[in-house]
């Protein structure tokens, strides 16, 4: 198997675990034996648990032996809350270590350089702007900024519109662009709306299977605004926890919710236009129904833009059809 | 070659001199001689012209004896301007007919009865829907509903706008999609938009190159609206004509323009809202640029949608990048 095959392979371990790892990134990582088959997959376990590096070598055990190592991430080089694993795949006897981006992370670091000095081939940048810009987006923002990533997510017609003239806005998009919502919901560290949202539409902000029933991991439900929530609303509930956040601004909210990497913001036009004029939306998700509204209910109300040479430019990283919808997904161009 | 690829290969005849043919159908044909080969390729000349299946004919010669020709509507049985396809086919020796659309025209129809009952076979409906939803679509509307079929262009951001708070809305999308939106007029019979546009744009309405040349062939320019324009604005110069339609109601401007078969409508929100309110646009090409701006200039207004249970729903027959834009096609669903 070729190294891009390989990669694609460990990307696909770490898709599938992606919110399961705070605070570590999500990593996946293949092993593949001296005639190039892979003999073991494994991805980052939950803080406390092992590396991906060593999970797939354990599912290796002696056919990793002159073998390759397949990660999304440089292998790392510190004792944190579990060894190195550049010892881990120096004591297997893996000859070449392939990743795909280098740890940003000083702490971690050279995990490559060490690999080397010890003889093991290395293999840096394999399909490496698909991972930066893919499973590992979210934690390198957070290790660049220092801030969270946001993602705000918009369900809204061709015009723009979040609901009609009468506040009817259940459902713009259909049931495969909710279930999609879901499933990003699951793989998210906290869901985010404002008051307003809450008050308007009463959402659960859970992620559920289409039938309804609780995915095995939730994210926190975060609410922003000054106005009480009283403890009738579904976001209130016993599944997962819930946080009010008594604030409208978008900086305090992202400082509350600071020991997060990946944040996903399904507010209404008031808190997203709020985020989006302070430049804290990293990624936009729109869910583009094949339907015109008009009307006042639009999806953002001022985002900062006075004139059109001041709007900040976007660029498409994702346009896919969901059932009858669209998605177009944005980051800053 | 089989039916699908000749077909396909008709349909690119077809696609090639669309807007060119008023009144007559945009059509497509290839012949291919006894041995399956491509010996000839037409298509419909402008009006007084040859069919698509006699230019085809004509170019294969006495290859086409024994052979088949492959159009994409239903060869013609009538005297119009020309005489009969099916008496060109026989002519010409032609033993299999193959055809996309059958032809609705009940002055032109049963072509294919007649050269059945002459012994030569014929096979209807290949890529039948390709072509009725493509190079034939704006022809069979009118000869269904007896109304030009009316395209809806707006080019807007992601959230719905068209203009910025100042007003300022050049260029929201990109070059390449402008250059998309030229090729489109040059293929109409007319671009239609408002006395507001005018004003506010100025735009000449022709149909150019993106060095600026203008295309061989350029639509009809239609100003609907009340107001006066004066001979300064670019719409009045020569290098088309334009017709002024006093009146703001989207049927007395298709009565005006009934003879018309396929207008571009290019208008702001106030006359597109109008269309659409009457149910007066089938397909919506939207030109989604990579950006927010928000504010108060949205793509449409009030499209006479209370509650969102009464929105008409379209659905995606297109999504294409075009340069950084995403282009989304809709037709009723």
């Amino acid at each position: 198997m070729g190294f891009d095959g390989a990669m694609r392979a460990a990307i696909a371990e770490a898709e599938r675990i992606k919110g399961t790892t705070y605070p570590n990134p999500p990593v996946g990582a293949v092993v593949l034996d001296a005639a190039g088959d892979i003999v073991g997959r494994g991805a980052t376990e939950p803080v406390g648990g092992a590396h991906a590096e060593v999970v797939a070598l354990r599912a290796a055990g002696e056919r990793a032996r002159g073998g390759t190592a397949v990660v999304t991430l440089e292998p790392c080089n510190h004792h944190g809350r579990t060894p190195p694993c550049v010892d881990a795949l120096l004591a297997a006897g893996i000859s070449t270590v392939v990743y795909a981006v280098a740890d940003p992370n000083p702490v971690a670091a050279d995990g490559a350089g060490r690999l080397a000095a010890a003889g093991v081939g290395t293999v840096p940048g394999v399909l490496a702007d698909e991972v930066a810009a893919g499973s590992l987006r979210e934690w390198l923002h957070k290790l660049r900024t220092g801030r969270p990533h946001v993602t705000w997510k918009v369900a809204g017609s061709i015009d723009g519109r979040s609901a009609a003239a009468d506040g009817t806005s259940q459902w713009i998009t259909s049931p495969q662009a909710r279930a999609d919502v879901h499933l990003r919901r699951a793989a998210a560290d906290a869901v985010i709306v404002g008051t307003g949202t809450v008050f308007a539409d009463d959402p659960a902000l859970t992620a559920r299977t289409s039938d309804g029933a609780l995915y095995d991991r939730q994210p926190l439900r975060v609410v922003v605004g000054l106005r009480e929530i009283g403890a009738n609303y579904k976001v209130r509930n016993a599944d997962s926890p819930t946080e009010l956040l008594r604030t409208r601004d978008p900086a305090e909210v992202l400082r509350a919710l600071g020991d997060r990497t990946d944040l996903f913001l399904e507010s209404g036009p008031a808190l997203a236009s709020a985020f989006l004029r302070a430049g804290y939306v990293d990624r936009i998700l729109a869910y583009v129904a094949p339907i015109l509204i008009g009307g006042p209910n639009t999806i953002v109300d001022a985002v900062g833009v006075d004139t059109l040479a001041q709007a900040p430019r976007w660029r498409y990283d994702g346009v896919d059809r969901v059932g009858p919808d669209v998605l177009l997904s944005l980051v800053p161009a």
